[in-house]
């Protein structure tokens, strides 16, 4: 190890924008405390309020707009909160099982093996990216909701919060942390604000019914088990987030299990009253679904009355988390992506960390993911609903699948016995028994949701999903083998290396004579191997004009001119090399170009920059060997000169 | 010169697309013939009649769209037939003055200097993107008038229309030639047809008049002189065309000069026949200016019916020369642009001729404009008329100007005297008086009109190119300013070159120790300059491992390891060559880095690909040369090795 002064990085206009650059050990102190690290992964779950209770009613409208078909929503947000309590339950056990980090992939790789692992992957990466795309929507939807004049702007509205998110990202966890913390905290707080008022009034029997509303049309199907399934499944976007904190164990401080496992109780408390209360708010003052005013604006406007600042506050509050709910994709995704590319099944660019610390590359793909789908569904929550969950709940059962089998495992064990795996060290445990039960009943339940919700909505987009995730396992897999095979291809192990000198050909390129040329010469000369010089003739003129100045000018060394009638500069050159491989086999070609260094983008691009072209064309051909030798031309350089011609006299 | 076979291109799919790649001595041989030349550059001039009798009448129409003002449209078109005779009578001696192309940028640069000649270019280039995107929109409306479900899709048309006219220009001039004059006679004639109808029809005293329109609103403004003026600007479009002849001189077959005068005359009478023709007609059956029918589609309907075949074919003979006019620019930009070029005011990348000889870096700029004009504009032809011909106009005036310098020159000669210039040669000639007030005539009136435009039209969107055009010739100075610097730091003009040889001292970049930097170390210790290896630590535990890989496999050599705690590479990379040149000054520093070359794009960007960064970062210093060595994996190889594990026995 050297032991000179570690570089450090030059102060540049984009350290303004992303924060200085950190130093990779400052990586162990970016941890989260319990009430940053609710606000961080607690959003999406929370935030998933504001659109779930009116995706229940738009698929109930579809049978009609009377009290009665609406009021199914009760039973069915019933049947949505025992479903939350029994992945909590489940995922508490993650928790403690993996303490530095229990997310889907990580528990079906350790568990079930590589391909679950696979799916389980692709299918949270694939819900990361629509968490961010559903959250924005209906968070912007929550806006123009209360600002109608903005309503033609969603889509630009959207993909500028999409921007601005990921930006903050860019910059690093904890930062967003603290960014992240006031806007919850303050949703959570309007929240509960206007549901209190409403149950006062409830109480006291003066609850207001909403009036205004330009509510859907009546669709006029009949009123079958499968609608109601179906807006069950709708509903079930409530869940999704849950798993978020199992994923993001290792931010939080210590004892992370502990803490990371009160966070996710206080969070599904929290997710339940609300979700209930909301979805008994929206029945008793006859809420409508409606494509330009959302549920929670109903709620608020009824409750506070339209010119209320409280109802402002509630709609910006909702907006807000919903905008800042896309960040535990932002946590999520990259980590996520970047386990994948460790284990070689994602392109391995994703297990970098930029100058902040961040996966940026995971990051910069969730943003390109997340904008295309919004722009495409045009920002309309509903459009996207029927794709998001499943993977949410295809990841909870292997998840929940996978926990059985470590339980099954450690049941195996004497007393007292303790067993390394790859992730975690498995101790027996007496409650063993019960556990295995829970974590059953858990993956049972969410994989009969995840059958529902296929079936349900299958032909409204769900079918997209479903393609989808096994493309991505294959695709995958495909990065995988391609990576172990070239590793295979590359290793050393067992193959004798001697490394014996070898004849150097020297082949310079000559474009035209100057002092660039003489550079190349120069360096050719000094590398005193045989050398000659060759010009690609694209314009037979200027070829006799280049051999003649090279006689004068250079002066030695033998230079060849090409032809190219098709005016082509790499496929002449190759012929040329391959002629000069059959005469001397075994030896390296050496070609050695010029490249003019600018100083600004503007400036290269008016020069022909051929080296990159070069280097493509000549890279699949073996033993070549392709040379740069810059020659920099600096403004400064100009600006000297322009001086110096002004003061002479003409 | 080598004797060896030259190389051809190998056969490739965009080969199929545009034609198979021609050598450079089949050049001379595209050229054309009087016909083809007519509908090559003419379909311009004379598709303008299509839209310049309706622009007119919509700025008639913001004083009423009653007969009387409507009817204010004769005397306007009279005046500018008498414009269109006198451009051309002027333009004839410019085409007989230089026949190896007498453009305005050609003739201004010839007789008024620089400056005027880069502002006619600008001018010129400027207004050829407009030409196709008038020309494309006004077709795509010709279109629409008919077929009116297509109303929506204007934009998407329209762009559809440029890339298939981009296409053909690919391919080459003469292929392009025959595609456009099957259309250029099929419009011609079923115009003549219409008109001619017409006028049969009107003498016989039943000349129906126009019904169901949807008219413009009346704009209620008063019918000023401004106003009148304002429609005489917008009918001037018509002129737009008429210059491309002289540029284009070179494209026809021999007598060039005496073809090309033939075919401008030719042009102008059946623009200033059928441009009168429409006008008249227009009035009689009392045309409304519309935005949904075009004034072409209203006489055609007018005269055959809505039903009848004639109708059908005049919109599509329309559509097809507006569509096909668009190609006078194609035509005309890309070789004004290598002009422009060749001068060094422009990229040097687009005197660069394809496989096909055509200019593409041109036709793909033009393209790229004109598309961005047509999507910003919605494909409106009315939108963009007030940017048009005002270039037009300018061009006109400085090549007129020009000629008018270059005719006094000529009077000063003696009798018989021969005079070469930079274009050509002058001889006395005693009709030069005469000629010289044809000129000075022609250019005093196409400045007024100028004048006229830019004033009449300035708030409507000419005030776009009034600062459009003298940015661009700024920014050509500029660009000769760089070029002409960058050649003098280049010189070596009254250098003395001396090359000496200068001590090398080369150093490995490795990123882990495997076959590929076996070969790294294989072509270092084959150059015989001292190296040593160097390992940029951006994970220190890796550096560790990799400094035991390389004692074990490799076993020769120092190999150094560089700390980034920042993570960067090029940086530190950076600092440490600064401090190998500072112990060793005057030294080449020579950096060899592996490249792992895939077969295909796709496994290309699983890999890191950090050769090109650091050669973007190294370029800047002095002394370093930057070597990349590049080492294959073959589909084809893994394809082998699978293939051979499989027969082992396992």
């Amino acid at each position: 190890m050297r032991s000179s002064q570690a570089p450090k990085p030059r102060p540049r206009l984009l350290h303004l924008l992303l924060g200085k650059p950190l130093e990779t050990k400052a990586l162990p102190h970016q941890v989260v405390s319990r009430p940053i690290g609710l606000a961080v992964f607690a959003s999406d779950a929370l935030s998933s309020t504001a659109y779930a209770t009116e995706e229940i009613l738009i698929i109930l409208a579809l049978a009609g707009t009377g009290a009665v078909i609406l009021g199914i929503s009760l039973p069915i947000a019933i049947a949505i909160a025992l479903l939350m309590a029994i992945v909590t339950i489940s995922y508490r056990q993650t928790i403690y099982a993996y303490p530095n980090g229990g997310g889907a992939y990580i528990v079906a790789r350790d568990n079930l093996g590589e391909l679950p692992a696979q799916i389980a992957g692709a299918a949270l990466l694939t819900d990361y990216i629509l968490t961010v795309a559903v959250s924005i929507s209906s968070g912007v939807a929550q806006i123009t909701s209360g600002f109608q004049f903005l309503f033609p702007y969603r889509v630009e509205l959207a993909v500028g919060a999409i921007a601005i998110i990921t930006l903050v990202n860019l910059r690093g966890v904890k930062e967003s942390g603290r960014i992240f913390a006031i806007p919850t905290y303050f949703f959570l707080g309007s929240m509960f604000l206007t549901l209190g008022v409403g149950l006062v009034r409830y109480a006291a029997g003066d609850l207001p019914t909403v009036v205004d509303v330009e509510a859907v049309h009546d669709g006029g199907q009949a009123l079958t088990l499968f609608l109601i399934l179906r807006a069950f499944s709708s509903g079930c976007a409530a869940l999704t987030g849950i798993e978020a904190i199992s994923n993001g164990i290792t931010a939080f401080k210590e004892p992370r299990s502990h803490n990371a496992a009160i966070t996710l109780v206080w969070m599904t408390g929290l997710l339940v009253a609300m979700f209930l209360g909301i979805t008994f708010m929206a029945h008793e003052m006859h809420v409508m679904p409606s494509e330009t005013e959302t549920v929670i604006s109903q709620i608020g406007r009824t409750t506070f009355g339209s010119h209320s600042p409280f109802y402002l506050m509630m709609l910006v509050g909702t907006a807000l988390v919903l905008l800042m709910a896309a960040n535990t994709s932002y946590a999520d995704f990259p980590r996520l992506a970047a386990l994948h590319a460790g284990d070689g099944f994602l392109p391995r660019q994703l297990t970098y960390r930029g100058s902040r610390l961040v996966f940026s590359w995971g990051i910069m793909g969730l943003a390109s993911c997340a904008s295309l789908l919004v722009i495409v569904s045009g920002a309309r929550t509903t459009s996207l609903i029927p794709l998001y969950a499943i993977g949410v709940f295809l990841s909870f059962t292997l998840s929940q699948a996978g926990m059985v089998v470590r339980l099954r495992k450690i049941g195996r064990l004497r007393p007292g016995q303790e067993v390394a795996g790859r992730e975690t060290v498995m101790r027996y445990d007496p409650h063993w028994r019960l556990k295995m039960l829970i974590s059953s009943f858990g993956a049972l339940c969410t994989g009969i949701v995840m059958v529902v919700f296929a079936v349900t909505k299958f032909s409204s987009g769900a079918w997209f999903v479903v393609l989808l995730i096994p493309t991505l396992v294959y695709a995958f897999f495909r990065i995988h083998y391609h990576y172990r095979d070239v590793a295979r291809l590359l290793s050393l192990d067992g193959v004798p290396v001697d490394i014996e000198k070898r004849s150097i050909q020297t082949v310079i390129l000559v474009d035209d004579v100057h002092a660039e040329t003489v550079r190349l010469v120069n360096f050719a000369k000094s590398l005193a191997h045989p050398w000659h010089a060759v010009h690609i003739a694209v314009n037979p003129k200027k070829a006799d004009l280049i051999q003649q100045k090279w006689r004068n000018r250079i002066g030695e060394g033998e230079m060849i001119i090409i032809p190219s009638p098709y005016r082509l500069l790499a496929e002449p050159l190759r012929q040329y090399i391959e002629e000069l491989q059959t005469k001397t086999p075994g030896s390296f070609v050496h070609i050695i170009m010029g490249h003019l260094a600018m100083d600004t983008f503007w400036e290269q691009a008016l020069h022909q920059n051929s080296a990159v072209m070069f280097n493509l064309a000549l890279s699949r051909m073996e033993g070549v060997v392709v040379t740069s030798v810059p020659y920099q031309i600096h403004r400064n350089g100009l600006a000297r000169e322009h001086a110096a011609e002004a003061r002479r006299p003409h």
